[in-house]
């Protein structure tokens, strides 16, 4: 149920940013340095000023908020979530004094005022290979369909280190990387930029306590802090040509955009939900003491350059993953690599089973060998230079929703020559 | 030629730390804080006391040396590593006035007092796989000789993302993971401790500048700041079963062990070499506008638990690579990633044409087909619990060695159950 604020905003059926939701985010507005922010409706409350004020504090003695990322926040661990939570939760409760409402206004924005950057300081990156539909999809492409899913697909959720510092927050251009390229025609390879650069719409567990040795699924979910929306931009023919033997590298290095705001698990708890059915009983190691999967709706849209409004290209569910964040994480563990606060994993392509349900154009269009015919008549196979590709998503309780804030990004040309200098 | 130092035990021509090299590392004395510091002979001096003291200062304004890691003195850029060393080697050199001397002494401690700590924070970590003889046994094994070398070998240099809370310092100990492990004539996988760990010798490099966009193998070659030994703890099995097709990922999760000190890109210039010939002509992004691998004879050494001493298992040298550091990270560059200051770059196995020549034991033993025998008469396929790995480095000049210090771990066994807690 929708728990009602005096923010008016916060109250509408349609924002992202009810109550019920209270996503972590880092903002500026102008010039001034960036803050540690709370959505809440169409404002942003000011965390970092609530704190230094003694109104709202997460450690009474520690200035956690005085950064522009949540990261020290998260050490805290979740008892300080949780209380913290429910704190900001009482301050923005209808029926808090008019005293409290005051204060609360002065230490806000009005988010349309608001730059929105990385919300937190992301430690290391990992993607993760974890949809079955998109594993088929791929496997099918590339290595035919008897040998779609890898053998060892169905007992390990399959990941792969991605590069933290390509790391981007929603809004930022994407260029067009430059790669090697050799098509099955070709002797030799050439470098030029990429010609099938493509997304993949996946979700981002952010962990917000260290580990340091295995961990059980349960102990994972734990240590899981939030979740954002997450765009792994794919070099497709960088790929194909890099990834065997040891997988993607400059393929995934150009960048990986994040939805602004870190939507809490406390926010998500309504909307857990099981992972499908196995089709292979699972190492007991990976064996889900509960619910980690969450159900939230998604979808991908494209603007064109030159285009009038966004269209969507497919819809999905994060529920359709094979394993969740906490079974890709306790794998991450299983070898003793230390985890840290601020570690990032992506979930891997989310894509349904059906056909509109699918999380990349290399999926939709199927390698290019169908390309999809936009609103404007214009095809795609993969992206063009000056389309927009966001990713939309938001779990749907009874009369609210728990949205996450676009990510978006705009693909710009690759440079001329990119050793040119100044 | 060797540099005299008033340092006596940096004249013989034994030490690895002679005035011509003066690496950089971090060390503690009994329960004080850890400080940044430089090897001379037997001495470390305390070079964080000498920026306090004012007597050596890398920034006129900050202390840049006033923690536990060179990130901040690298940051500073190549014009302030020349400058600080060269002002380092005046101050060190025979001839100095006893007042130095005198201030200088002051400022060091025996290193054999000392406790070697990670001489960086390490920003991201990377794994290279640039050695042709290795890639060749490798592949041999893995996928017969015919297809021994992928398509892209010669073409690209293949690299993958590691984990960068992995990496520790020489000393040490690794503990033996446990991971997914199936057999060829297993159906299901199971659960268990590895049974075929292994060393990877190698080289480090670390990026000493950062960068936002592609750069020439030059600009590469000036972003290193300097070198290290590196062993890339590997579970062979683990990673049998899971690097289909996304790559190494546990199996290279449970520790990267460095040797403790710096040894800068300017101690190395006397022993700069070209890497070997071009076998196809590379792409002109990675073209080498001059020598950039160096002349450093490598060794790896096994110390059972109840042995008396140490066995070279194998002798190499890091100009056996096929692509250099520099070339690495230039291609590293290529689809836009941010490098940042604190990035290390592990070259990838380095082993040479003979079989004595072997950076591995996977290749030493061919996969546990050919075990070896050692001098206690006990057999290696893989690492025994116990036994202690160390890999040892120095480049040989007239009359001195430049020397990396030890990069040495001793295995200890499995936890009985990784998710036994207390």
């Amino acid at each position: 149920m929708l728990k009602t604020s005096w923010v008016a905003s916060a109250n509408s059926a349609e924002t992202d940013f009810p109550l019920n939701n209270l996503p972590y985010g880092v903002f500026s507005v102008g010039d001034a340095d960036l803050r540690c922010g709370v959505a809440i409706g169409d404002r942003i409350i000011d965390a970092t000023g609530l704190e230094a004020a003694g109104i709202l504090r997460a450690d009474p003695d520690a200035d956690v908020l005085d950064a522009p990322y949540w990261n020290d926040f998260m050490a805290l661990g979740p008892k300080v979530w949780a209380a913290y939570r429910a704190k900001l939760q009482d301050l923005l409760a209808e029926g808090a004094s008019e005293e409290v409402q005051d204060q609360l206004t002065t230490y806000s924005v009005p988010m349309s005022e608001a730059t929105l950057h990385l919300p937190f300081k992301v430690a290391e990156y990992t993607d993760f290979y974890a949809g079955k539909h998109h594993a088929t999809n791929v496997g099918t492409m590339f290595r035919g369909a008897e040998n779609a899913l890898p053998p060892n697909w169905l007992s390990i959720p399959i990941g792969y280190n991605g590069r933290a510092s390509s790391v981007v927050v929603s809004g930022t251009d994407v260029r067009r990387p430059w790669g090697q390229l050799k098509g099955p025609d070709m002797d030799l390879p050439v470098f030029a930029p990429c010609k099938r650069f493509d997304i993949e719409l996946e979700m981002g567990a952010i962990v917000g306590m260290p580990s340091d040795g295995p961990v059980t699924v349960q102990e994972a979910d734990d240590m899981i802090f939030g979740y954002v929306l997450l765009n792994d931009w794919s070099a497709r023919d960088i790929q194909a040509w890099e990834y065997q033997p040891l997988g993607p590298f400059q393929a995934k290095a150009t960048a990986t955009s994040l939805s602004p705001w870190i939507v809490t698990k406390a926010a998500l708890e309504p909307f857990r939900c099981s992972t499908p059915h196995r089709e292979r009983v699972l190492l007991p190691y990976l064996e889900e003491p509960g619910p980690m999967l969450y159900d939230i709706p998604l979808s991908v849209s494209i603007l064109p350059e030159n285009a009038e409004k966004p269209e969507v290209l497919a819809r999905t569910n994060y529920r359709e993953m094979y394993y969740s964040a906490a079974q890709q994480l306790a794998h991450h563990t299983t070898a003793g690599s230390p985890m840290n606060v601020g570690d990032l994993l992506g979930s891997g392509t989310i894509s349904g089973p059906s056909k509109d349900e699918r999380g990349s154009l290399l999926e939709m269009s199927w390698g290019g060998k169908e390309p999809l015919t936009l609103a404007d008549g214009s095809t795609r196979s993969f992206i063009e230079d000056g389309d927009t590709l966001t990713l939309s998503g938001a779990a749907q309780g009874d009369g609210y929703r728990v949205g996450f804030g676009d990510c978006a990004g705009t693909v710009i040309p690759a440079l001329d020559d990119p050793y040119k200098r100044g």
